[in-house]
């Protein structure tokens, strides 16, 4: 299919390790990096399953009450790609790479790769792979070896090799080294501390075969890792019928058409086939900050699922979403016991976790983002929206009303309204500061929502008359002489960030300036302000004052950004702009726009590019179960076509 | 001499590890805790060497730029004192303390303890000993062991004992491990990391002998430890002479006279006799705070050493301030080097250090202590106005200018005046805020001094015009309605702590609840806009106001505390409640009211008790050279008797 393949050519001169990231395969539960056949001394390959991590104590130079206990990071377990082939008498090969292609329709990786001796023979290498999404235990590959221009003995080995923990390389607080030594058992692997087990099934390959010019020789492997011993033989032609199969379900609801762009097409569908692969299934995992493609941020869990993602998936794979959403109500009671280490009522989720703890070894950056309470109950109220799914919701109320509970001890009323002190918002720029207004503005909703629910349930009726009131009276700060909404309390009396001193190779702040004098300054990572106003409509002339005040102090130093000014930016009518910032965020991995694609996909940004389409361009929103749309599509994209899945029911929209 | 003499009965009933402390011998170079000659499963014995640290790296759960590299620790070095006896045939020994008496009127401390066998042999041992303030490497002991109710042959052995590193016990953020594996070669140590050497020179005792009933034999020890390897050789006769020559001439110098309450005479002598032994003499070590009598805080030098011990050493031990304020000196290169890390100009002395390296693990509670700066020059400050000499501060300019620097790049002028921002104040129960009062008048003071001083010496004057615009213009924060100083831009808008319900054992809060829990409600650990009021006048009713408001919200977790209210109590004529806070600060340590005296010495607290005094009751102040004195005693005490040293002479003062 035309504009659903994605070539080495779409990504221009990059690294070897983003290459692994871009075309890594994922069903879900386990993902693969597409590490090269024979690895070149930059690889960094490995294998993922998700939700599976090891835990160490965190170690602090300075250790207080309360701070989180233990690290988990997601384990990188083996190299499942690379290929041992010696040629009798003639050991040192090149290889080179001839064609990747990523066939996004199917869901299968095309490779082909040369290889050439010093005497010059050569082999060919083809493979064909995919992480099935039929059987989500199964990474499959067929491989095509082909003598070249040669006849001779040809020795070819493969097995699952286990990745050893290397050492600490230069310093990015962004990443976390994930190699663990497992504890091995027959085919059961644990890890030491953690002790969590996976079991393994799968042939290895050991051939030593005379071969003569221009044939060749064909495997078909089916690896398997399933976290129970149980393991059913399917056949590598049978996953790939189903795996065709599924793709084209995916696309049938899922796909965007952008006619005038085919760069922003071919984009979209690469974060849009990304997302559908790094998506837990199971209500026991999530969505990791960079899928299963790579070790960054340990694998973790944040808002970015609930903020980010989540719109995508309940517009358009609404059975995704709820395993998402079931995910926090399965980690529920570990928010319980949060709020109360922290003396407070309610549930307070961890700002970073995979099983549930807070892993956040910054509470400044991290716990103290309290918004995450809110963000998750706006996530569950969304989907109730789109969906119509009220039983679900019902029978996960306790979430909306635990977060509830935590908002209302937290908070306070003043003479000022219901105030919100010492959190972090969005923007990890400016931290612990009172009334941060995107975290006020989701409190509010996420105490009205619960007091809602709780009436329509019937149930903590006097509670619920509480949060009523607290949500009524909710403090949001404005500065009436600017015509301003106001950050925080403090973040309008602060200096503006020297810009025109700072140089570009001091970008992204954070690594090159202390927490402590980029929070004393007017300077953003990312959205803030601005992502309530997306979530929150004011008027148009509101958000625009706040749009031209708070753009340029951002740096875009977060992925979760551009995305979202580009959303806003529509909203107000500024269709370059919101091309402009759309543009970056379809793209932003496939041009390596950060840098570190080889961490791992931006999956925020992924779901970002998404929001700028549907809620930018094609200013989507739902009311009482009815989708509105508007034409906010610059003059660059001619149309759009999207399928939407509301109340059930398959919607095609055309917005031209 | 009366009131010169502590004794057990001093001390009520306490641990083992608290009396290793409070009878620990020190001279400002080496400090030997107290231990028992046999030891208990309870001791914890230990010497030390002032500025004598290894460093580790600081391990960061979540890493970031400009964080601090390395931990510096004070290295816990022998057991000097412990013995090993052992008689023929019989070698279950039970020890008890008959007396300890610590003879502050001549520095030197005395101990007597019965050995009983299981067969009821008995043998009495008396120490003699003291850290030598004649020659600052040795710490003497004079042995006499006495076979009380029986003959017989009697093993004596004493060697200085490595001391093994401990495993971690309860959680207590505010010690640390302090025993290093040393690496030994001969007679000289070195740590492996920091690589800093010492030599020690001693004779052990091997002694195997017949004793007959009444029996004595004794021994007299010259234990020296260096940081060079020359060694006199003292007799400890001549060096006991002149200890109590020097303490002679101390007290003659220090000491208060209080009529009316003995037990606060002995509490105030025992808090200046430890100022006196720990105070660094050598201008490259400073004043832990624990001084040399244990490991609390390792062994870190800190604000405390300017801000509540460098008055007392001002006004009476002039030679030993000049030797602190040198060590600020010693170590501006570093203050320089963290300011640039930081992006700043100027200097930034380190929160907590040893070598002069910022070793703050928690930013929020130690580098956004940015006042440190502000009080060094104060204490610079200070020294000239009592002692005259401006030649040393115009030769220590560097550090007045450099503070000033760093104080005109970090803050910024804006409409209400030149503002400071993300900043912690002396209290830690709230941190990362804008225009703390304490730190913003101690900077307007600091840039005040700086112009003054560069006029004069007739540099800088371009700069100096900018710092005096800085100063005048500093933003002081006040509550008009209320009529109170603001401690900083948000304080007054946070809710209340909830006194009420917070159970007693709850106390320090810091033990039970989270920095961010903390940090949102208005709740003090210690003085701070108080502690501004102590150092610059405000209007008596202004003070009360200000006293009346933040007093109720304060715990005094921090020992740093009481004293310091007591002083602002007298100012405001209330002497009943600064009576009520001097006794508890002049024997804090005597009755371990912190609980954890077993740590080190509250050295703060003891030079807190000084200007409770001084400051306080006595009402003591410095203009232009004239000593000024005000009666502020409160009915229990009937008279005040101490000596001061201005411009270099005695001045004898009594308040009646």
């Amino acid at each position: 299919m035309n504009g659903f393949t994605v070539g080495l050519g779409d990504l221009g001169n990059t690294s070897i390790q983003n290459v692994e990231t871009l075309f890594a395969q994922a069903n879900g539960a386990l993902g693969v990096r597409s590490s090269l056949p024979i690895l070149d001394s930059d690889s960094n390959p490995g294998s993922f399953l998700n939700a599976y991590y090891e835990s160490h104590d965190i170690i602090y130079g300075e250790n207080a009450y309360g701070y989180a206990k233990k690290h988990e990071t997601m384990v990188k377990l083996f190299d499942m790609r690379s290929i041992d082939i010696e040629i009798l008498g003639d050991n040192n090969l090149k290889l080179q790479k001839e064609d990747i292609s990523l066939d996004m329709a199917k869901g299968i990786l095309n490779e082909e790769y040369i290889y050439t001796t010093i005497d010059g023979k050569r082999i060919k290498i083809e493979l064909e792979s995919f992480a099935s999404h039929f059987d989500r235990n199964v990474y499959a590959q067929k491989i095509i070896i082909t003598a070249l221009n040669f006849s001779g003995q040809l020795s070819i080995n493969k097995s699952v090799k286990h990745i050893l923990a290397k050492k600490d390389e230069d310093f990015d607080p962004r990443v976390k080294e994930a190699s663990v030594n497992l504890i091995v058992e027959e085919n059961k692997y644990t890890t030491p501390n953690s002790n969590l087990s996976f079991f393994v099934n799968f042939d290895e390959i050991n051939e030593n075969l005379e071969i003569n010019e221009g044939e060749s020789v064909t495997f078909k492997q089916i690896y398997q890792i399933s976290r129970e011993n149980k393991f059913t033989s399917p056949t590598y032609d049978h996953l790939k019928e189903k795996q065709i199969e599924i793709f084209n379900r995916f696309w049938e609801s899922s796909d965007i058409e952008i006619e005038g762009d085919e760069r922003l097409q071919k984009g979209i569908r690469f974060n849009l086939y990304h997302l559908f692969n790094s998506a837990g299934r199971d209500g026991h995992s999530s969505f990791g900050a960079k899928g299963l493609t790579g070790e960054g941020y340990e694998g973790h869990y944040f808002w970015d699922t609930e903020m980010y993602l989540l719109p995508f998936f309940v517009y358009t794979q609404p059975e995704i979403a709820k395993s998402l959403l079931t995910y926090r109500t399965n980690i529920l009671d570990k928010a319980r016991d949060r709020a109360e280490e922290l003396s407070f009522k309610g549930a307070l989720f961890a700002w970073r976790t995979i099983d549930g703890h807070e892993t956040s070894a910054y509470y400044p950056a991290g716990t103290a983002q309290l918004h995450i309470n809110a963000d998750i109950a706006y996530a569950f109220e969304l989907y109730e929206k789109v969906t119509g799914d009220s039983d679900f919701i019902e029978k996960s109320s306790d979430v909306i009303f635990e977060t509830a509970r935590f908002w209302y001890s937290y908070g306070f009323m003043s003479e000022r309204g219901f105030e919100i002190h010492e959190v972090t918002g969005p923007d990890e720029y400016t931290a612990l500061v009172n009334n941060n207004y995107y975290t006020n503005k989701m409190a509010q909703n996420n105490l009205n929502y619960a007091c809602k629910l709780a009436k329509r349930m019937n149930v903590n009726i006097e509670e619920a008359a509480k949060w009523e009131e607290a949500s009524n009276e909710m403090y949001l700060g404005y500065d009436i002489e600017r015509g301003i909404t106001k950050q925080d309390d403090s973040f309008l009396d602060k200096q503006v960030w020297d810009f025109e001193n700072t140089p570009k190779e001091n970008y992204p702040l954070l690594l090159h300036y202390h927490p402590m004098t980029i929070y004393k300054y007017q300077v953003l990572k990312q959205a803030d302000t601005i992502l309530a106003h997306m979530l929150y409509d004011v008027s148009n002339e509101q958000m625009e004052r706040d749009f031209d005040f708070y753009e340029p102090l951002t740096t875009h130093d977060s992925s979760l950004s551009k995305a979202i000014y580009g959303v806003v930016a529509s909203k107000i009518g500024r269709s370059d702009v919101a091309y402009k910032f759309f543009k970056e965020a379809a793209t932003m991995d496939l041009e390596d726009q950060q840098g570190n694609s080889s961490h791992g996909i931006h999956a925020a940004n992924m779901g970002g590019s998404w929001l700028g389409l549907l809620y930018g361009f094609a200013g989507l929103n739902i009311n009482n179960g009815e989708v509105i749309t508007h034409n906010n599509l610059p003059k660059e994209i001619k149309s759009l076509k999207f399928t939407l899945t509301i109340n059930g029911e398959k919607r095609e929209i055309l917005i031209k």
